[in-house]
């Protein structure tokens, strides 16, 4: 089968023809149907330093990906060929002690699909059935791809309590997007958020946000306190992996408040903890989703049309576009991009 | 000024000449613009044993009511004269250990407004500050009103994870039915009530329930278990204090779920404990509102527009009819019923 | 190998010569050093409705035991031949909802060691590896079997907050008594229990019970309202299964305060949920333990020092002497009785 | 009556005649009998940045402190003239958000005892009812005064889960030192702490560390990983202000662990947020008390003698000699310094 894979140390990526994958015990295959890009990807694209010191190439990429199960191994009891599944993508032990007090997200031995063992780059996968999640047949194939980084946005906000509060989102990359309509669906009275790009700016305000501001043209933070009689905000999630978002956050957190922190930094970030503990804030160092609980309040929204996701979905290509996919994804004038498997 | 008192031991209520209330330092006066008729008001009209037991006529009765404050005692900060406030109908003395506690909604010296001190079926009343809960002016006044009920809705709801949840009501009164909008405002995914008279079924499908099932004719259990795939509902709340709602709940609450129990009973309930325990289920009792969380939380869902619970209020009367009101009541052919002070 | 069995249907258990179990991929082969008697046993061994509806002999019984690990199947990477090892009891099956929901404790699919499948009172048994729970090789190995009751009691206090609590527990049975250590290795301020039988309430007091009452003959509710300045107590664990127990906890408990149930009841219950509903309370119905994190709390309590239960365990005697130590057990002349397999 | 003031800015305190306070209505009036010295009050006696901009003069310093009651004010109904109380030293509103949800640590108009209003380095100090606490009048005095602080150690502490936990404390400190009895009182099976004074190292022993190492001299992470199995510790509390303990927690807290900021840092903090996220920690800024659960909870340790601060209080002074009080702080050779006002 043909795949995209990171074939060797270096920038880009290429489409090989690589064996159909071998089924383990435990293991499901999957005839992938639509994958998406995320953030991670292009790092592996583009060899940055954090992609050169993980990965082992040659490998197939991919870790947001959703199919048809078509084949199930010897042991596996609760999945069935032809059920419509999408893909947890961190494979974890189930014995460490992170997995045994359920923070099998911080699971000692994670392995990830498309970077540490083959991906969903490709039209066959095969899975731990476990990770094979299982999804409502009825769900667009766009959206059923992306619940991995869904599963992120909603783990983020649901760390905190939204209910009936006003929200800070920085960053409005995919999964600050969605993370303002889970904000939403979750309670949230309001949402707030900052964006440097017109274009997701946009998108913003599509997915819900109440107001998007630019932090480098806009007085955010009196914004903020204008619209919180001078209190702050209830919640902020930082998605952007900017110091200044940070800085922003420290400020216009309210006495009491929550923050959580998801998106990554290029370095270390000076902050003003004494400004955090006068103000006893609540800090989430948020990673991956709870497996399985984020899923099951994720696609019981989905499910039940309280979260929809689509406006944040720019691009649908056919999966040998995948250059054209990553431009559009670095370029920043897009949303969540989704390959298509079935052309 | 002439208020809806309970004058004497017995049945019913007159209409009094009353002097208007004297105000304390720490009180505000209010000009009642609405109030509202709870259950207890019925239970106070018919004089039955819980209302012998506890009142001590001649009172002015009436809990739930907002208007404009129209003065404040001399040791008032934070609340001025012309704002908009609905009454927390709890008065708690704050040094007990409830309240010390952070758990007031159970002080050990609860006075309630209308019931042990004079109430709000009057054009004033006079109420410690820290009860006038600042009102967005732009709220409907029958909205303003009925949020002290509105906030054990929210109580009872937040009590709970509704994220993602389904939820089983049992009994669509005025609080069941504000809890049905108030489960979808914090994220339910789908929301399943009983109730048994047709009029509070139709209100029930307009304030947002996936199904209105009658528990005397439906499969109520058969229609849970098919719509969970055997499993039953995550979150279950009690609103009607019918013995036969335990008894559903006590099956239809799926292992590892929550049950929230706001309804009253007229005797001692029977209940198979053990089916709860080997589901290791939680519940939580519930009593008044979070003093004063439920008001924040409820305040913003409400200026937001997220909670809209208009379709429950089904009568506006002028606060002179009240006898009628109160037929109404007793009638069940009636969501909430608003008195109108401003005729 | 020769191990107690249920043979047949009806009253009694017999020794059995029976073939060592074969072990899985994913299994481990313990040598049994100590195994413990649960009241589980005994309705077994007395044949009750429960059991007879359960059980499907021949079975070897027996699901607390501890012993060391000579053998483990292909697939399992992280527990080693020669580790000591103690058994949870519950087999779950990882993907059912409550699974999935770190609820494994009500997995829709457990398979109980010695009621569903063969147990511990045997000189080995074959075990999930995940089931096979690493235990400190200093701990007594008399400690050591009867980790698994710990864990109910540790799952059960840890339920509620005890910090600085004063904690009713109903009934000193072997969980009891544990419960009694435990709660004041959390953080209780004070334990008042109650025992009917003497020899119980002696070895309550020597697990650490500040009091211990009998229920039948003292003035409970009045020493608690003496010592708790009239409130009640903060936390209640019901383990006796008594209904007059139930009667107490609802008058004792305070406004706000917790209750947890874990003792199993011959039929069904009348509660006054008025009184619960009036003081807001919270109640946890308890089964079994959390996987596995109530496992970390006890283990690391136990090897700390901090939590000692070996007052709780009165008799450790020859395996052959399992009809003796069931007679003990019915005589309630006992705490926990441990057979001891090394002999 | 001759008080301990700030006289005018600048460096030093003085002992000033100065009336006897009056009382409020609602307050109370408490003949001192022992004050305590925090950090706060040095940083006041050296008239540092924060001091100068904060601090009103001429004032009666002092916030920790503890007496008899000797007059209550008109409105005041639940102290009685005669009861030993300790001084909860922040004066909050009531009626700000913060205050309104439960947070009133961190409401927006605190005022602070002995530094926004006059204190308790005084024979008599008047305070609101409300901030003074009821203490079981066995307690040592020298305990009593203490509570303050030692309610930020056990705020600080129970924000976290530190049943059966390994713990790390960085900074013996009195609040250090308090948090280590505190955490083995509420579950911790191991506490490690960190101080560079050999002083305070002793101190720490005694209230019951399993370790205390040097940071500039141990491999302090070298210790965690080892006794951790390379894991790193449960919970880290941050109590030295030092940016280099914040390095130290960074690595030394094990992925889903939990860290409680407390120390106070005179500048900015590099952090490495990325390790946080990776490792999805949980960071609790710690302001204060919770007002007032964190009373309960301490005082209830204290008078079960489950909680035993007398090693951390190494100094008790006449109050005249406070100038020598003042110099042993700065020196570090001490505890806590209480002192004396009935002499």
């Amino acid at each position: 089968m043909k795949a995209i894979c990171k074939t060797q140390p270096g920038v880009g990526l290429a489409v090989r023809d690589v064996p159909e994958p071998s089924l383990g015990r435990r293991e499901v295959l999957v005839r992938v149907t639509r994958s998406s890009i995320c953030g991670t990807d292009l790092h592996i694209y583009q060899w940055d330093a954090w992609a050169s010191s993980r990965l082992k190439p040659p490998l197939i990429i991919g870790h947001e990906f959703c199919g048809f199960v078509v084949a199930v191994g010897d042991e596996v009891e609760h999945v069935q060929v032809g059920e419509f599944v999408a893909a947890e993508s961190h494979i974890v032990c189930g014995y460490c002690k992170p997995c045994q007090l359920g923070q099998a997200h911080v699971c000692l031995n994670t392995r990830i699909l498309g970077v540490d063992v083959d991906g969903g780059f490709a039209p066959y996968a095969a899975i731990p059935a476990v990770n094979a999640c299982k999804t409502d047949p009825a769900l667009p194939p766009e959206v059923a791809t992306v619940q991995e980084p869904l599963g992120n946005a909603v783990h983020t906000v649901a760390a905190t309590d939204v209910r009936g509060a006003t929200v800070l989102i920085t960053g409005c990359g995919a999964i600050g997007l969605f993370s303002i309509a889970v904000a939403k669906a979750l309670g949230a009275a309001r949402v707030i958020a900052t964006e440097v790009r017109p274009y997701r700016a946009e998108l913003a305000m599509r997915m819900g946000a109440d107001a998007v501001l630019n932090p480098t043209t806009d007085d955010v933070l009196g914004y903020v306190r204008r619209t919180t009689d001078g209190l702050g905000v209830d919640v902020a999630l930082e998605m952007s992996g900017h110091p200044a978002s940070i800085e922003l956050i420290t400020q216009a957190i309210r006495p009491g408040g929550e923050v959580s922190l998801l998106g990554l930094f290029s370095q270390q970030v000076a902050l003003d903890l004494n400004a955090l503990i006068f103000k006893g804030v609540e800090i989430h160092a948020i990673i991956g989703r709870r497996l399985f609980q984020t899923w099951e309040v994720m696609q019981n929204l989905l499910h039940s049309g309280r979260l929809d996701v689509r406006p944040a979905i720019t691009h649908v290509l056919p999966w040998h576009e995948y250059e054209h996919a990553f431009e559009l994804m670095a370029s920043g004038q897009s949303g969540k991009i989704v390959l298509n498997w079935e052309v």
